[in-house]
């Protein structure tokens, strides 16, 4: 582990080889899990390289990884030198009570955010601490055929102990991705995803947040330590940036400021439609580059496709607390929330009786429907998370898995938690009083 | 009750606050089920409120909602007064044959068609007579974060017995949907969703036939009364408007209308892909707004994921009767269709002859496809369906599920269902005579 | 069996009525297994019609089918006259080591490509030689309403030995399909689907190369004889063209030429997001036309949606060997990568010392992924594939299913597979030197 005072030290150390920004130093107070081990000082570059003739620009507005971190990095003879780790991570707490053995990069799921600059030369090192053989497709990036990471195809597999070198020109600004190439199913399954995202050297227009997401989906049998990633149709932990509601940070912003969400796929099957409550937006880009202003769709609910990353865009006019989750009712539950039989309608109060002789206490559940099932507190079998939820403001929130809430505030100090938005006087729904039913000419059924 | 005469004196009773113009009495003829109950009489409003500045502007086409009905309401202070009442149904018919206990609004599944032109504003009352608590999002609206509706993070949860009050301003004229934001899972896959249409103030250009249909899958088991709404993968009841076909309306127009369809997705699981014969159509708008013209996609087939919505428009140029349906193979079949073993190419003689020794008449089936089993008329169990189809014109029509047919005719004088479509001579695929065969030097194989 | 030869004997003997180029000749080449049977020179037309006013421009270029066969076909009276049969048959290979009885049209699935010229009239002739009824749907076509081919609703069955006869223009240029419209889950699941491009007549812009995929999905039990169309949910064999990879033709292309990829998908029930590495590229066109060049998005994962066409187009300047593939993670599996417990990190050692006294040679696998399991040669049942896989250049390359390569080559001289490509000098990942490491402060964990 490393502090943040030897990074400095370390960078001034190696010297004219070495710009290290504000920025930078900022990037580097986020990485106290994993920081780029420093040059040994006692051993400089045997041939210390010339500076870039051309000075990395890193005047950017650094994304934000929700529950994430960006990858640390150094530059040497202006290139910027990264190191992933791809390694079995003893226990990544998916929600609050659910825990697994998964893989990551830098022992993270999904691995660091990788930031650089468009025209950034980028030489990242690859250590794989594996049981098997792997190696990292660069998702999206122009680049030569022999980085391009399909194992096998562009080069041979990066195996258990070894460390590769990838280098290439980060071309094109844009929201990437990076991911095993060998053996996908199962090591993209066990956690094994990342976000690279290439600045713009001039950007087009202000940013004021920006967002970067990526969504993945999980199978994680109840009790189990490690997901099962030979699953094919049923996930029953769905996540942004590896984590479940009410584990997911929120997204908080200033009114007015402009705000790009960047999501990226590497679920195993599903395409899944994000949908923001609140606004509606435009889809600005893919990893295939932009899109032009006149051909970008308006959207509420964007689809991001495996494989796929969306940018999208939006003035952040309307303060509130607004959900933001996929779609798909089964991926806004968490584990115990899907299977199990079809209670609805069923009358159990002769069955909850007779049961109750036995067991005290007995009650049997969703016969009404689920809703209140989360926030009973029942007891859920050790290491897994109950169906959904967590207390709101106003009622227990019936969500889980691929659910957060971007928090618009006014005059906002800090990007923490800023809690739960009120409502000005007049705008929250509430129970209608007879006087408003009378007025309203509404008869209420009995 | 409500009838046509008694909704208009209520109309007059309520005197200058209302304005019932000749569209909203035709719109009111669709609500004979659930009309809004009448103001009554002898409570009139304590404060009379001013009637609106600017006054309602009520001169849109009103879309049609295939096997379904539109919500009425009233005006007061300038205000639409809508009222939904989530509620369970007995019995709603899918298709002739399968019936099943869901939920809905109003009686009806989906609920009826909320209707308002840009700039209005609602105030829409929610009674919920579930057994377990609600509420409703009002899926792409614009509008005050208390108004949002999810359970417990916008509001209080709607508990059973309680009429909550929802008031915004319908700012984007679109294509929106409503649907519960409380145990969504078991909510909306039990019936309760609905399609909220915003016309525009000033049309930008003329539609003629303004289609509205909701998609939507359910899982009944084979001989069950009710939905399970905890199925995540398999859907065997598949629907436009909670109908399956032959139970859907048939889309019919005149030769040479412009025609929208609206297409809302609040399944589970699925994007569907609906295909339309005989067109090729533009994708005009999302949820999110209008997309510009020249950003404008053409299709055949349009992909509606979940939570999104889609207008296409095309100009209804060529007569004759053209499928619609989602192209997943397994969502034009109905329950019976799916599952089961595969006895294709399995030779059955034996086993028939010894089967009918003990069963006379058994048959069995499916060894050679399934083209005709529809058309056999086979036994189903109580309450099922068989797996698709209904007699048409040329034979039997072998679909099920999300399939139903639009109808362009000329000089058609009502929209009533018109019968199947007469090919005019030489453009119908016949079977090839000996001398065509000859004259195009195709030799048929024995 | 007709011969090169034949063919154009036979197209001299029918005189004027046919005009047969040099492109066409070079077609009827690809199609030695089923040609166009000759017209019997003994029976000319009854009525010799006259040749069309418009001469038929065929000065296309030919669309590349991968592992597929170009439809023959001859001209009559100015009318293009095709021959489809759809017919089982008996064995199809799907990969090396897997073979099926499957259904398709003219001994092919997908069935023979249709290329014809924006204006053509076509006469299409289908015969059935299935053992159920059938039809054919022009998909994408615009189209008189009896020729739209849905059994029941726009035309009677074709009833097993019979011959139907469509004919219609072929409007507008693109990329459609056909398929059966009776008992459609079945007969498309057992293989009838084919490609249909209409070229333009006068071409907006170059294209040298032209690709036309068809994405499939099956059920193949594991040593079962025959598909299962009734699966609903997974599919284990996953095809281009109904080839899984190691069986997929690679797409060979010129550097430096412009390349357009057509892809249709007529799977049962997955929109496929097919990536392409080392491009990006610009989504063209759908089935329902062109889209507009300001309409375009980038993308390097184009999602083709089940009953959609997708035209890609990118000029191939990056030499290389680049992967292309759906980006499910189980779409790039075969047979046997799917399902079966999940044992990684599981300890074997003990059980598999026990199990070696019963078995010598005996090793549990997968308790450190699944990488080189397709490698191993490990045994596999009669008629099934390895999960995944063939030899690279490099290493063994861990992909099945709905997986190719893009192979760009300098100063190609054939299209034939030109084997893997050599990456110059320095742009090859591969295993860091110690020096590398200090130069770059890279410190490895041990």
């Amino acid at each position: 582990m490393v502090s943040r005072r030897e990074f400095i030290e370390t960078a001034a150390l190696v010297g004219g080889a070495v710009l290290v920004t504000r920025s930078s130093l900022a990037e580097a107070q986020q990485h106290e899990h994993h920081p780029l081990p420093p040059t040994p000082p006692a051993t400089p570059p045997a041939q210390p390289r010339q500076p870039a003739q051309r000075p990395l620009d890193r005047r950017y507005q650094p994304v934000v990884t929700p529950n994430g971190v960006a990858a640390p990095y150094r530059v040497v003879g202006g290139v910027k030198i990264f190191h992933l780790i791809a390694e079995p991570i003893d226990e990544h707490e998916f929600a609050p009570g659910l825990k697994s053995a998964v893989w990551g990069y830098n022992g993270h799921t999904p691995g660091p955010t990788i930031e650089t600059v468009e025209g950034d030369r980028v030489r990242i090192y690859v250590t794989n601490r594996l049981p098997e053989p792997t190696s990292v497709h660069w998702h999206g990036f122009i680049l030569p055929n022999g980085m391009d990471g399909v194992g096998g195809l562009n080069q041979r597999y990066i195996r258990p102990g070894e460390t590769f070198k990838y280098e290439f020109e980060c071309r094109y600004p844009g929201t990437y991705m990076y991911h095993p190439h060998v053996d996908e199913m199962i090591q993209m399954g066990m956690g094994l995803q990342g976000l690279f995202i290439v600045h713009e050297r001039r950007p087009r227009h202000r940013i004021d947040r920006d967002f970067a997401i990526m969504l993945s989906e999980w199978m994680v049998h109840i009790g189990a330590r490690r997901p099962d990633p030979r699953e094919m149709d049923e996930f029953n932990v769905l996540t942004l940036n590896s984590k479940a509601y009410p584990g997911t940070d929120p997204l908080v912003v200033r009114t007015g400021q402009r705000v790009r969400i960047r999501i990226g796929n590497l679920s195993a099957m599903h395409n899944h439609p994000i949908h923001l409550h609140g606004y509606n937006f435009k889809i600005t880009a893919t990893d295939g580059g932009p899109i032009p202003e006149a051909a970008q769709w308006p959207e509420t609910t964007v689809l991001v496709s495996v494989g796929q990353t969306r940018n999208i865009e939006f003035v952040a006019d309307a303060p509130g607390d607004w959900a933001m989750h996929c779609h798909f009712t089964h991926h806004v539950m968490n584990q115990m929330g899907h299977g199990g039989p079809n209670m609805i309608g069923v009358r159990t109060d002769g069955l909850d009786r007779r049961v109750r002789r036995l067991l005290p206490g007995y009650m049997t559940m969703g016969n009404t429907g689920m809703a209140e099932m989360g926030a009973m507190n029942m007891p859920v079998p050790r290491n897994s998370i109950p169906m959904r939820g967590a207390p709101g403001k106003h009622d227990y929130i019936e969500m889980g898995g691929m659910f957060t809430v971007l928090k618009v505030r006014d005059g906002i100090r800090s990007y923490e938690d800023p809690g739960w938005y009120d409502n000005p006087r007049g705008t929250l729904a509430q129970q209608a009083t007879p006087a408003e039913l009378r007025a309203d000419g509404v008869e209420v059924p009995s």
